[in-house]
């Protein structure tokens, strides 16, 4: 350690305790199972680069010194992401938060800039990010790259995945002489969703799209199924400007204190965000189906009621929640959906946020339910496969088990390459690079979860 | 006529033999039939309004001395919009031009702009049209909303019916105290695609799209069906910035004598246009696909060789050939395309438009072939049924029977009180405003082709 840190002379470190326990967790307390597996991984030292040579020293030391190292954004991932599992050092990407560029409808700029921060910056010119996470406020450009996949946003522009939503990547590898490599075209998949674990991302290029005025809406209805109709039709009136369709059943919306006044009791809820120009459409759209708008205004912050946060806002009230991911078929979609929660209305609540997806319109699903172990969320897995939902494996940190990510051969070469020594998190990649003694336990049975995965 | 003229003291107009000819035809003469049953059908006074208050006075004059009148844009309606099946005043309303207002993402503007002055005057400020018809240096707003239902742009938003599209139109009713409507919500579709019979439109309030660099771009394909294929496909990739996505069988592009340089003999091409920022990931599919780009620079107006366009070059080297309109399924489109080309491809010559439309991304075609008569076009109209491919039917002059408008009792209902003495082009609505002695002839035996209908 001490042979590594001298070859950091003069880059930002801390050995402190509380730091070291800060910022080796990230949002994977989500579930009870990763939270279990991950418990007590801490790195050995946090390291914060303020420019990308800074990075490229960090990266050598860590080759020369084989010293595992974690790239962390805003710590906000969901699938322990951001957790070292063999020590070493945290990489705190965050002072790498310049634009490189911002032309009409492209942007570029470094990885550790807050999406809230960046947006704003574009929106100045009219721009905005086509998508962004729910933990916009925290997240940062890299992090969303590296370890997301989609957000508010995507049921217009799908996911980051899909081509056209990522221009370039700037990344560096883990030698002894790091190389800086420029990916462009679908190559920009080779380190998207890997949890980076395949070079360090110092600077991401992307489209922006225009800035609408957004406004936060939200619509009530006595009945679930027809909610999801009308999500469903909302996210597909391509005349209409959305950015967000999230549709609840109750009692999900019990659990969004602050927006009590705008969600009566037992009335499912979409919370939207619309393009204030098409407002006059898309009230006629909500007529048609019978709706109720209880607010519809500007600048709400509806959005940290969606995705991912809409699990925390469960999870506050009551912690012995958990969730599964699904994803509801392309087609007969809200006949699926609307078997699922016939059938297992009862033990799971149900909410939605409608995605293009791989060129598809189709829906999200993170129900939410009391757990009661392994065997619960087997049976819950096996019981939404059985009505065509495919599941992915949201408790375990294994990237490849999630379902979400083919690590293919040619994946699995690019890792090799950029990361020879495997030091970038090991343990992540089953049966690349496991840690000694490999899984047991719960990250075992963790892994072994079943997973239809979604191909990604 | 005299009394009628009087009422319009100072308003320009006309009763000049070659005016009253060329204001009377429209791009009819696209389908042999149409122009055997529109034949020689004239106006009996061209009249000019300059402003909203001629239209007013017009109108009051119509009402009033029972005159039967049709409102005018660019004339290239191909359905007979703007052919006088009663004779009486063509009202030409291209000297209402001005734009009402323009805001960050929506505008107004008189109907009788033309639609590219307006797109020209959008750009000024970054935006453009959502989408114009392929006749853009001619067409009108007015005529566009009247008579038009989609085109270059629909790949992206949808047709012009689909919510968002519109959001406001200015209406004047045919009656002695002429009133002024202005239909918001839903309420535009009373009027759109009415080909001009339900009031006179003087202004339209639209959304506009980003004012993106697009690329006209031209990808060839040794297979009509890979080249199918990967208009789908990249009509589906929402990251893909994309406002025209046209795919042509081979002789097709044979027609295009400008473009020769750029479309091999033999192959298949895909005319489109492509937003600049998001080319790599573009050429990235090209490549996935296997297709080779022989152009790809900006402004190259290759929109000219699609949609109606398409037609119009085939009809300029021969005029023996027709054509049928035609949607594929949205559910197994490329399977019905497939066989559609296989089985009638010796016969038909396709080509495809994708668009989206009611929500779902789906192509409509209008494939060309020699005309046989009646007999031929039924018999292929039932062809493409056979395969699920639903038919407009592109030869009659009558509103509803070409099954892309239904006329149910609300728009009947409103059809009577914007001009309760049906004298918007009589004859265009049948058994309501039949002519003296009702259809006969080929006019007749066109109205009476099947048309699956679109619904519309």
């Amino acid at each position: 350690m001490d042979a590594f840190l001298a070859d950091l002379a003069g880059i930002p470190h801390s050995r402190d305790a509380a730091a070291l326990r800060v910022k080796s967790a990230d949002f994977s307390w989500f579930s009870p199972i990763m939270s279990a597996a991950l418990g007590g991984r801490l790195a050995d030292v946090v390291v914060s680069p303020r420019n990308e040579e800074d990075v490229l020293r960090i990266a050598a030391a860590c080759a020369k010194h084989r010293m595992p190292l974690v790239a962390r954004g805003g710590g906000t991932g969901n699938f322990g992401q951001a957790v070292p599992l063999a020590g070493g050092a945290v990489v705190e990407m965050t002072a790498l938060d310049k634009i490189v560029f911002q032309r009409s409808h492209v942007a570029r700029a470094q990885a550790g800039i807050r999406l809230v921060k960046l947006d704003e910056e574009l929106r100045k010119n009219g721009q905005e990010l086509r998508m962004h996470p729910s933990t916009k406020k925290l997240a940062t450009l890299g992090g969303f790259v590296g370890g997301g996949h989609a957000g508010i946003g995507t049921v217009t522009w799908g996911i980051l995945r899909d081509r056209g939503n990522l221009l370039g990547l700037k990344v560096v590898t883990i030698e002894e002489t790091p190389r800086v490599l420029e990916l462009r075209g679908d190559d920009v998949n080779l380190v998207h969703h890997a949890y980076g674990v395949n070079g360090i991302v110092t600077e991401v290029e992307f489209p922006t799209a225009p800035a609408y005025e957004w406004l936060d809406t939200i619509v009530v209805f006595d009945d679930f199924e027809r909610a999801a109709e009308f999500g469903l039709a909302l996210a597909t009136s391509d005349g209409i400007l959305k950015k967000l369709v999230s549709v609840h059943a109750w009692p999900v919306p019990a659990y969004f204190t602050a927006l009590k006044p705008h969600l009566p009791d037992e009335k499912a809820a979409a919370l939207l965000m619309i393009g204030s120009e098409t407002r006059e459409p898309f009230e006629a759209l909500v007529q048609s189906f019978g709706g109720t708008i209880t607010l519809c205004v500007p600048q709400a912050n509806i959005y940290e009621y969606t995705w991912g946060h809409t699990t925390m806002h469960a999870l506050r009230a009551d912690r012995s929640l958990t969730y599964l991911v699904c994803i509801f078929p392309k087609d007969y979609t809200l006949a699926a959906i609307g078997r699922v929660h016939r059938k297992l209305g009862a033990e799971v609540m149900l909410h939605l946020e409608y995605k293009r997806f791989n060129g598809h319109m189709t829906a999200e699903g993170v129900p939410l339910f009391r757990y009661q172990g392994f065997e619960q969320m087997t049976r819950l897995y096996k019981a939404f496969e059985a009505e065509g939902v495919r599941i992915a494996n949201a408790h375990t940190f294994l990237l490849q088990n999630g379902g979400m990510k083919d690590l293919d051969e040619k994946q699995l070469a690019f890792k090799r390459s950029v990361d020879p020594r495997l030091l970038m998190n090991p343990g992540k990649i089953g049966g690349l690079d496991d840690l000694p003694g490999g899984l047991s336990g719960t990250a075992l049975e963790a892994a072994q979860l079943p997973a239809s995965g979604w191909a990604y």
